[in-house]
């Protein structure tokens, strides 16, 4: 399953029980963990996350509301979970400043800690299982948003054909991979009458904190999911320009001019109490538009 | 009132809906936060601690479950509370972390923070109303516990002494500064005969992270109540030993032979689920032994 699980949906400061920045995106498995703000390590408790199957974080800027949760959850990592290792992506400080709370508190992890410094557009990991890519949004300090492609490099089985042409079950991965199939009476079966091609991979993008900007569509264009966040209703668009952040309206047209299947949004101001409004506003320019709720998982 | 409020009192790593070391000193209407884990700021908001009330906060040392919760308090004071200044006291490297946190994400406060690094036994605060000394515990890094001694400064006065001298209410606040009265007819009312002497202040004192150790007496001795670390029960003393950790009877031994009132224990590991055995461990050595709980209020 490719889904993202949302954590805090809230910007700067917390408020009406609702957190910090930070999502989930699970891949087979695999966790993917996106900005870390102040309490992620109980909101993943809270949720069932577990700690052990996040292998990568992904912080998008420095400020606050999106990575002070990331020391803790470090230290904790060190503490309580059987880390094989991790990979921190972030802005170039990051790392000072982790290692310096790691020194004063003479902390030795019990697992590899990388913490890798992420620039202009680029490939962050690029495996079997997905492609992760970043890009620049435009925030008020530095700040990146992520795009996950997920790949489907397995054929699709079409199992009655399989049957039918009496291939053991135990052939079926090479099949998947590829592969033809000979049967004992030397009956060579070609590949394409059991398999057809892999379907595409899904894409999720998480958009980060950023002003209206179409300068970001390249990199989100046609995915099956992304969250923007929409710190602000559209009256107080003038405010939301000047702090480098958006309106539900805008995350909205974006998601419509890039041709994206579903917006989530997120990253509301502590000013709303109730978040109806984000959505109905949203909708009123694209129909798929959807609140990213704390503790709901959203299939990509 | 002087009370103190418990906002964390687990170790470590949030577990079992415990939070790590965070609590607040209310005197009179001022709070003084000792101690700031994660997610304090979230914790605040749960027992109606009303931010803008804090002045001063103190850092016994840079385990992160002890401080990781300040960078974010400190941020939000600046976007939500109306802050006249904060006062921030903690060892020597705290000043580099946190100033390194707002500089990178471009954080200009709106009040003045002055952190103030701390160091060998001293006096943090003497004002009017109470002084707060530090005193070095023993643990693995740099720590220290802080005493709270209140003053009374004021004498109590006897109401129906100075309704029988048909003094003025209006003078009585001049009548506990300890001036004597002078009656219209020239009669003169000395103040012994209307007030007496002031009660003695109350002290408290949080002892941080320490092995069993009785060089912290002197600092603690006769104490109203105190708080004490008790990270494992007394069949782990060994592993409390070489971690730097008390148990619980060693806690209720060290109240018992300063002296104390009141003792209050906390800073629970994980690995403990229920905590009623530390409250029976401890009342064995010394009865007047309570749980620290989390959004309870405990009158000094």
């Amino acid at each position: 399953m490719f889904a993202v699980t949302i954590l805090g949906n809230n910007s700067a400061v917390p408020a009406f029980n609702r957190h910090p920045t930070s999502q989930v995106v699970t891949l087979d498995g695999s966790n993917y963990l996106v900005d870390c703000g102040e309490g992620t390590q109980i909101q993943m408790i809270n949720y069932k996350i577990r700690r052990s199957k996040i292998s990568h974080v992904f912080i998008s800027h420095l400020h606050g509301d999106h990575y002070f949760g990331l020391i803790g959850l470090i230290n904790s990592f060190s503490l309580v979970s059987h880390q094989p290792e991790l990979h921190v992506f972030g802005p170039a400080p990051l790392k000072e400043i982790i290692e310096l709370q790691l020194k004063v508190a003479d902390t030795k992890l019990c697992y590899p800690l990388h913490i890798h410094h992420i620039t202009e557009p680029a490939i962050l990991i690029d495996d079997e299982k997905l492609t992760v890519k970043c890009f620049r949004t435009n925030h008020r300090i530095e700040c990146y948003g992520f795009s996950f492609q997920e790949k489907k490099s397995l054929r699709k089985l079409l199992p009655e054909k399989a049957i039918a042409f009496e291939i053991p079950a135990v052939f079926y991965d090479r099949l998947k991979a590829g592969e033809d199939y000979t049967r004992k009476d030397g009956t060579l079966i070609k590949n394409d009458s059991v398999t057809v091609a892999a379907t595409p991979g899904k894409k999720y993008a998480f958009c980060a904190d950023t002003k209206y900007d179409e300068s970001i569509i390249p990199h989100i264009a046609g995915a099956d999911m992304i969250y923007h966040e929409t710190t602000y209703l559209d009256n107080l668009r003038e405010r939301a320009e000047s702090r480098f952040h958006s309106t539900s309206k805008q995350a909205a047209e974006l998601a419509k001019k890039a041709g994206v299947k579903k917006l989530l949004i997120g990253h509301f101001s502590s000013k709303y109490d109730t978040l109806e409004e984000f959505e109905l506003e949203a909708r009123e320019v694209f129909e798929n538009s959807e609140l990213a709720l704390e503790g709901v998982c959203y299939e990509v």
